[in-house]
């Protein structure tokens, strides 16, 4: 394909209508369309193959001050995602290279000469994984765990790390890189299924369920707090929290001395209409003298190359596994697959793959 | 005063009866009286002098996993202190030596030969601060604002350090020793009189009146969001947090990329009945790459010497100053005395001076 040919394509998009109350509805999106036209000047054009729907848009559509701008409405929904090049200005990228970058909730993604530096775009290799694993282990998700445990957490071999939405995207990578650093890794997730999973693909020492129900002839029933006095007996010294809400709550109990509580996420509470109330054991960082740190993952982009390089490495020689709930579809099916992540539907990374090559 | 002597006085003693529900009340109390007795062997007894008072007495007081043992019903009341030797049988300190540690709510203090290694009593040296600065910037407070500041703080010159308490025993020399070491010092204070001596006496760049009532007219009023909005317009690199609630949510709501919070106390929830909320604004730590973290000051016990001479070259040189709230009576008045901390009541480091030499 060359530039000749995709200016007669069009290019559908999902944009923000509206700044959602809650949970994203049909009347927060736009679905719109414009022609593909040709790769801008010094620039690229990518066809964007799959999307990686992730936790953090939520508090992307909200308005106000935050670690990135919101998308504004009538803008392209904000996304991650990996494409191959159809057509290319830049002689850094051939027609076929595949690469990631966050191109949008759109079928293609026009990068002018200036946003190719500034983008984040960068060529991906297939060898080292397959694309849905470039969304996932060796993207956004798995620079998020391996710098918040790494940097964040400072693991030492022999201590109990503990971990919220341990089926996610996140979650499944954080358990596995600290069983690989020598750390005892136990999850938390929802229904036996990914429980399962957790222990027995992933290899995790122990998963809670947190929507385990009470055992017969029992009233007051707390499953995660039951779940860590049986697996987390000696207490947690790394808590990875990806949840907010009364899981971190639970965990802020079983603090160890010097505990490292890294906040990543707080999915629990993205979806609020009111104010959320805070973790109300915090004073367990007193008493442990434990800390509460939070990090985003963009202020570790220059390494990113290492960590994908380490983590391509436990990839290959099977010690680390991924998993995506792909699902196929169009740009039309982004909204209602949004959804999954909030109710707990999707197992694994979620992805929207949208075209073939 | 010899060993002889000592044999017939009266130790008065005041005992935690019960475990308070809020506030402590009349009834949590109990007085006794007991001979002093003689000098254990190899020990000593201490005549107790002035004694400290604490907000962190009233965690104490609480039953339950802390990061110190509760203090058992029928046991004297834990206190820290500082005395006279008045009879000795350890070699190492002679009578007329002052010494300070952890002597209880009563009138003499017997140690002995064990306890003189592990209960933290110490010779103090009289010439550095007076009796009852060595119970303020040169004791447990002095300390913790040391520690708390420059090892869980990690100043750094031109930064913008917030503290609540700020006319407190550990509030008044945080601030004063960020302005110290390069920073701007925004205190936190109930009431103009507190606030205009931290700013005029003690050198803070600002102090925001918590208490402040609204200006006419105006209907929401939030006079520490206000304040912050004034005095850290910058925002807050470091805020050290002696009082937990709406103070700490109002700083986190201001936290710069980076910033780091240090928990050294909660007063305003240790007589809560209760749950307690957590900091509602907690999220601030993600959005910011922020740090909550705990201190305890006893962890830094072995480089105390260290700090409390830096602290003495401080005073000397007028480049520190404190201020002591002395209460003048006897043991029977450490109940009420200790409900001042609660209320706001004191006017610097709360001490309760129960003899003279």
């Amino acid at each position: 394909m060359n530039t000749a040919t995709t200016a007669t394509l069009v290019n559908h998009q999902v944009r923000l209508a509206a700044r959602p109350r809650g949970l994203p509805a049909a009347g927060d999106w736009q679905f719109t369309e414009e022609p593909v036209g040709e790769a801008p000047e010094g620039g690229l054009l990518v066809k964007v193959l799959a999307l990686s729907l992730d936790p953090a848009m939520r508090g992307w559509m909200n308005e106000g001050r935050s670690y990135i701008a919101p998308v504004g409405i009538g803008e392209v929904m904000r996304a991650g995602g990996v494409g191959v090049v159809v057509a290319s200005n830049d002689a850094a990228f051939a027609v076929g290279d595949k690469v990631s970058g966050t191109p949008g909730v759109q079928e293609y993604w026009r990068v002018d000469a200036a946003q190719v530096k500034r983008s984040g775009l960068a060529r991906i290799d297939t060898r080292l994984g397959s694309l849905t694993q470039w969304l996932n282990v060796l993207g956004m998700p798995g620079m998020t765990a391996y710098f918040g445990l790494m940097e964040v957490g400072q693991p030492k071999p022999g201590e109990t790390l503990l971990v919220s939405g341990a089926a996610g995207a996140v979650g499944q990578t954080v358990g596995q890189l600290a069983r690989i650093k020598g750390l005892r890794a136990v999850g938390i997730a929802g229904g036996p299924a990914k429980c399962e999973w957790v222990v027995n693909e992933l290899g995790f020492d122990a998963c809670i369920d947190y929507k385990q129900p009470a055992p017969a002839g029992v009233e007051r029933w707390d499953a995660v707090r039951e779940g860590l006095k049986k697996h987390c007996g000696n207490g947690v010294d790394i808590y990875f929290d990806n949840v907010g809400g009364d899981i971190l709550d639970a965990a802020l109990a079983r603090l160890n001395r010097k505990a490292r509580v890294v906040i990543c996420g707080a999915i629990s509470q993205y979806n609020a209409t009111g104010a959320t109330p805070g973790p109300k054991n915090y004073l367990s960082l007193l008493v442990n003298r434990a800390r509460m740190e939070g990090m985003v993952v963009f202020d570790y982009a220059d390494r990113y190359p290492q960590a994908v390089a380490e983590l391509a490495g436990y990839l290959k020689d099977g010690r680390l596994k991924s998993r995506e709930d792909v699902v196929q579809g169009t740009v039309r099916d982004f909204p209602a697959t949004l959804l999954k992540l909030f109710s707990g539907g999707n197992f694994g990374k979620l992805v929207l793959e949208i075209a073939r090559e």
